[in-house]
């Protein structure tokens, strides 16, 4: 069981432009988990998307060696299963609230590259791609096709929660999350609609009443990371 | 809307034996989408496993490239995003109700062919794997450790649930997953408890009524087709 | 030694519209051995062959990982020598048969898939993709650029022949063929002339007699599987 | 058709001692095609081999991009088809005519490398990488468990022949190759039985008497190939 | 040419234990270059170093893909050339100044991410590396062999220098390093010897008297980063 | 150290036209290390030279298996990191004496290939690459856009220097290089100007004045070198 209570986030800290090589640049901190999110816009989109008038959202995960200990291997001949399934996730979340047509035929990449780990990396990398992404998406506002129309029709942003000896938990770190029975990943939009629900019991399974409970704790949740948000951007929070 | 009551199952169609090289032989079909699911069993465990007296399951999915029309190309100097999310999801479900220990230092590996591809192929997969996996367990049944424990605690199956112009629909063939604004694939066991619950609205999200509708309809199903995973096998089921 | 007569073939049974994704969908099976063979044809070349108003035919070979036992391992990251030289013979075969004009431009993809192996799984792909192609001309025929002109000029068909303890003998199955001194595959037309011979002796060789033996006794296996060919087409055999 | 006489060899040299890097190290020219036969014994087997007492042969084929004009691209990282082809078959002609016992627990491993390509390097590479063979063995004779027995039991050597314009020709240059309609390879050994025998027709087919005459031009070859082979070793010459 | 005098580094900062999960992390922002080195000691040796009482000592280097603008695709099939060059020149650095046998049978690993790229990349990797290196070594000072012996006799750090329209200049951005003619790369010990020397000219050339300023600038340089890495590890600084 | 003074190069032999497949061939020996240096012209360059009006140069570097005692594995699937280091290298020198817009839109390809690998094989193929890079340029003059102009502005040799027992030697064989402290390639023009100083000291260091006599050295073995390269073309040297 955590120290905080059981149905609170860990401590959360957003920077902001912390790197310039990219117009969104956001290191989010999620108790000892790190995550450096950065996002640009290139103006082209992928083959399969020329000529449709939309833009792309794309993103890509990946964990510093040094980010756990011990240093895990770097994925250069292949990307595992894990990290494929993180990255299709983060972007079909952004895409999921996203206005593609008020993007133009343009590409938005986000990279989300984990520096330290300990539980929920793939969660905070949604919160924080989303916050680097509304940098990115503002830094071109001018070029969008149609001024009144943007690019997010609202926000995204992820939390984990699990059964633990039973008992359902909020923002698992990596000592909670392995000793989690369930580990449910639910990634929710700002107006509180789900985006995705991702409940797993490896060698465990789970109830209704669970997941009713489960799903609540989500929620509580995302309504503070969506505040959090809204906080880091200030006023160009465009939602 | 599909042309079956939109609370309905598929037909379904399930044949064992059908090869003779592997213990498990299971051609399964749900309307028009076939996989063929074989399994066996190997007297050892990869190295991460060995010397715990417990064996390991694992499973590979693919599709074979005229199972879509047109031709899809064959996976072959890398496997895509999609293959491997699948095949972990298949394996995980397995784990999820064996008994580990039950089958001693052996591995039991499943493999699903699709050999025609019209929605639900994973969870089909899942559905075939587990008679699969059930008559290679039958075939050692004599060597396992321990007589009395059977290395399945539980029979596992799946189906998909999606909405459709708003409304929840049981068993997505492939035109109307692609016209789904909600996708959600759900594993439960036999006993009807959850294994794994994952919804996804790419593009679309989705909310509290339409999450209880969609598990409601997906419990449903499951309840159909374990009955038909119990028929097939006849007395030798285990559960 | 077989148990049949050594100068007959294994039981087969062909099996057309197996699978209803593409046209040509053939389930051919040679005494254990049962390959899926399914054909279809798409409208265009590969680039090297564009714009020459001509054809292309090509093949793709894969057994499944259970085709065997024990299980061989799936190729995806690479494609093994055997595989490669297979399907380059079964991709020949078909075009020297082929009148790749009358085809105009597009491309006919077999693919032959090994569901059970138990010897003879090239010729038997083969003797099953020449079937399946038939039907997939046959579903476009309509559109071909000249109504009286057949993309195909003749039939193909193969099997082996190997000598075992001194002894020439038809059609080799997996233990037959593991004993066999020489062993070589014949693919032939219908109409009895030679597309290919690949004959070899892995720690053994053979002289003139013997040469001129296996050739006898595979041409008397391909008359037979010819007959059985356009015997599963019927009246829409074009040769 | 080519200037010499069309039963006739082409110019043949062989050069050992060409590096001194490895204990075999020919350089065998056919006309213009010239290919660098390199061979070396190590004192261990593939693990699949380990603890039998017997020995392993195995030979590496590739074409130096410069070879042939226009420049060929370098194959770095991934072995083309047919570059796997021809390497297994040198391969297996060695093994055809050795003792793998009378090696002893060692790998000969043969290399050939094409400095420039004319038609015909995988024949000239058999036949150098024979001779290549006996100096890497006669380099270590002493050590070999047997000194009555010889690792190998006989030479092996090969040649292509063809039919252009209906007319069998013996060694074809890549001139001829291209405008062959049948190609065939024919390796065979030193007391003149069979090898292998890989005859195709590419869009072409072929009939008994073409055959016939065929194998006969391929035996005059090698009975000439082989005297060359043994005057190059001279009285270490082993058969 | 740069707005500081041409012979002064650019503005250096360093900040020790940026993250938790390795013993050595530093982030090194030399101008706009910020690198993060991370740097671990694991208790063994690569398979080739084993039995031999001495340990090893290794280095990666990667940037992110946001480290530069346009965004930079991120090497995951495979690692380029100039990738490769970095991390080996990395790995040599480190090991000219260390004495393995100290270290006892273990292996340092270091890890150097670019967060942000201008120009010195590299160089900045190696003088971040050694801090990194140290922070290491310290936290497994007690597990050493002897205690009177330490892992490094001298530190290493590293400048670039080039020619920009004949004029030696220290320490090169992106913009100046794009605009020389000539430039090198230059590692030297904290007591004044060098380590590596690599002094490029794409498409210029240079003399004599040039190579003679680029190395007494580089001097300089290096004196000044030696200074830096002392203080930044304080009194626990080892030379 | 050496047999003869170390202050000499080894025996030196150049051998021109060595293949007939492409215009430049070259076998270069420097003692026991054999490298055959080919090059030809393409009528095209790289995507991203393309409108330019300039021309590329760009090198390739291998090591057959059999140049070295033991035999060396075939750099197949990857390419390592020494061999890309080389090649660049090669390329790099090249273009640093090359007139590239005198070359017009085309691509000089050159392939080092070491036959015998004595030390120096990186050194021997630059040296020999000019050579060959040469012969191609003469073969199609004729097709330059500006028959005054050439498409180098200089020559370009190689040669290994190195240190031991603290004595600077001159063109280091494999054994004086494995004996090396400090290793050292210097790259420089006919007319004396350095390209590429490469100085590496694995293990160890070096001061000034080591610096400076290596220098010296390796510029007395350069003249030769070059007197060798204008002697092996003769008239048609252009330089």
């Amino acid at each position: 069981m955590p120290k905080r209570p059981r149905t609170q986030l860990r401590d959360l800290s957003v920077k902001r432009r912390f790197t310039k090589s990219s117009p969104g640049s956001v290191l989010i901190q999620a108790g000892s988990t790190v995550v450096l999110c950065t996002a640009s816009i290139s103006d082209n989109v992928p083959p399969w998307m020329e000529g449709k008038g939309k833009g792309w959202m794309t993103a890509e995960y990946s964990m510093l060696p040094h980010s756990t200990s011990p240093r895990k291997r770097r994925e250069r001949s292949k990307v595992d299963g894990r990290t494929t399934e993180i990255q299709r996730l983060i972007g079909r979340s952004l895409r999921a609230v996203a206005d593609l047509e008020a993007l133009g035929e343009r590409t938005l990449s986000v990279d989300c590259d984990v520096l330290q780990a300990d539980g929920g990396t793939r969660t905070a990398s949604i919160t924080g791609a989303m916050i680097a992404a509304v940098d990115a998406i503002n830094s071109i506002r001018k070029q969008l096709p149609d001024a009144s129309r943007y690019p997010f029709r609202d926000s995204v942003a992820a939390v984990s929660v699990g059964v633990i000896d039973g008992k359902c938990v909020l923002d698992l770190d990596y000592e909670l999350d392995f000793a989690a029975e369930v580990d449910m990943n639910v990634v929710m939009t700002g107006r509180g609609r789900f985006v995705e629900i991702q409940g797993t019991g490896e060698e465990h399974t789970f109830d209704d009443a669970q997941l009713a409970e489960l799903i609540k704790l989500a929620k509580r949740g995302i309504r503070k990371l969506t505040t959090a948000q809204a906080n880091s951007i200030g006023s160009a929070w465009p939602f």
